[in-house]
């Protein structure tokens, strides 16, 4: 392939330099542990909403900013999202800047692993899905699922693993609510002793939320947002961490930034900074 | 009064620039019509929210973004809050920017005539009342009410009055809620009359939901929302206009910007804009 497709996307040199700081170092120096350097990054509106309503496909951040998404998806071995996000929207997951595999040049390099996190192994992907026409296409790698059912669905394993992709069982917390906690410093231990030096987690709603809570937000080395000049409205999936109370019962931030910096990106801005983990 | 009192605040000129294309002109030449110029304000967190709960006092945005607030302060003849806010806050809704009346100067020359939205006319002042404390240190204007009760308790208007304020009656639709619908165009039109060729409305979130309403965000000249790096949490109060359909019955967003700027200043971003009136 010599010729990137019709579809890629073209993020300047000139754009990049604000990032970098954000990002993992290009040198593969990742942190000296058993974690991946890891980034929390999605899009908002003004009033916080990620999307209209869930599986919504809304248009939020300008052309500049999705460039810039599948630039940082370039700079990481990893993309995380939840099963909700893989069910509503069918999503690509693969990296469309110019020059990386399978846009402008042989191979795969440059496309990160997809990672969906599917507790009970609900998504029904199958061939038609977007992630396996990418492989099929040579544009993107075959995700990673990983749950906390013990024998997956048979005819899903083989899918999968036919793409090149897998299954991989990690311990959750079944709670009251039916729902299941996910352990994010073993996850990422586990993708990082599965190669992954860097990950970066895209959403949706409740794994953003649960990454911004006091247990785990320690693991994240670099939060990028960007935030649109648009009000979704009452109604949409709105991103906010669960309410925080110090010791005598007083509601308090539930998550602040450091080392922030503002770049202003088209229409949008864009947010780069750290967890701050005491105040 | 020859110098400015300790708690004044600065405001540097180099930080003013990138106002003044959003703010009114310095001139006094407003918009050729019966409407004040109109500019809504206020800072959010990351999850759009304005404080923690009603009535807490939040610090959100940071020392650069105060400041800023009472430069724009200096800039309108006129600032309005709900009620909600004035019960909750007892806020002083004057400006001490250095060098204006009461913070350098003698008179009140750049204080702003505070205008409190009190339907039913509920809010319980009295002489302690932060602002009145203020008009006896010749350091803010006492309030205009505006109220849709015909004929409000002799006291409150007998203690309004010796201060220079005033209750002006509005018509208001009463919802079968028990709340009260503003008519925005009708009461900007009352407040230029009275002598306010701008005004900026600083809150709370259901006075700043009702501008950003398809019915009346036309009437609005300038948005300028300051954002902090922080998510304050679920259950704040939070800022997100009622969602919008379009023809189909398909949801929209529900309000946009244009000609949009963002300014990184201090740890904060403000960003400046208008109204989009139509997709």
């Amino acid at each position: 392939m010599d010729s990137a497709p019709r579809d890629a996307l073209e993020f300047p040199e000139s754009d990049r330099g604000f990032l970098e700081p954000h990002l993992p170092p290009k040198d593969g120096s990742g942190p000296q542990s058993d974690l991946p350097f890891t980034t929390l990054t999605f899009a908002t509106s003004l009033d916080s909403s990620l999307s209209l309503s869930p599986g919504a496909r809304t248009v939020l951040s300008g052309p500049q900013s999705k460039a810039m998404t599948h630039y940082l998806r370039s700079r990481h071995d990893g993309i995380i999202i939840g099963v909700g996000t893989a069910v509503a929207d069918d999503p690509g997951l693969n990296c469309r800047i110019s020059g990386v595999g399978g846009y402008g040049k042989e191979g795969l390099d440059g496309q990160p692993r997809p990672v969906v996190i599917d507790p009970t192994a609900r998504w029904e992907f199958s061939d038609e899905s977007k992630l396996f026409q990418l492989c099929r296409e040579g544009r993107g790698r075959a995700p990673w699922i990983i749950t906390a059912v013990e024998k997956p669905d048979a005819e899903k394993v083989a899918l999968l693993e036919r793409y090149g992709g897998r299954f991989i069982s990690a311990k959750m917390i079944r709670l009251h609510t039916g729902g299941h906690q996910i352990d994010w410093q073993d996850l990422l231990v586990t993708l990082k002793s599965n190669g992954l030096g860097s990950v970066m987690i895209e959403g949706g709603g409740q794994v953003i939320k649960s990454l911004l809570s006091p247990h785990y937000m320690y693991l994240l080395n670099s939060v990028i947002v960007t935030i649109a000049p648009t009000w979704l409205g009452e109604g949409g999936v709105v991103v906010s961490p669960a309410r925080r109370f110090d010791e005598s019962g007083n509601a308090i931030s539930a998550a602040r930034l450091k080392n922030v910096k503002w770049y202003p990106f088209g229409e949008d801005v864009v947010l780069c900074g750290q967890v701050k983990l005491s105040d």
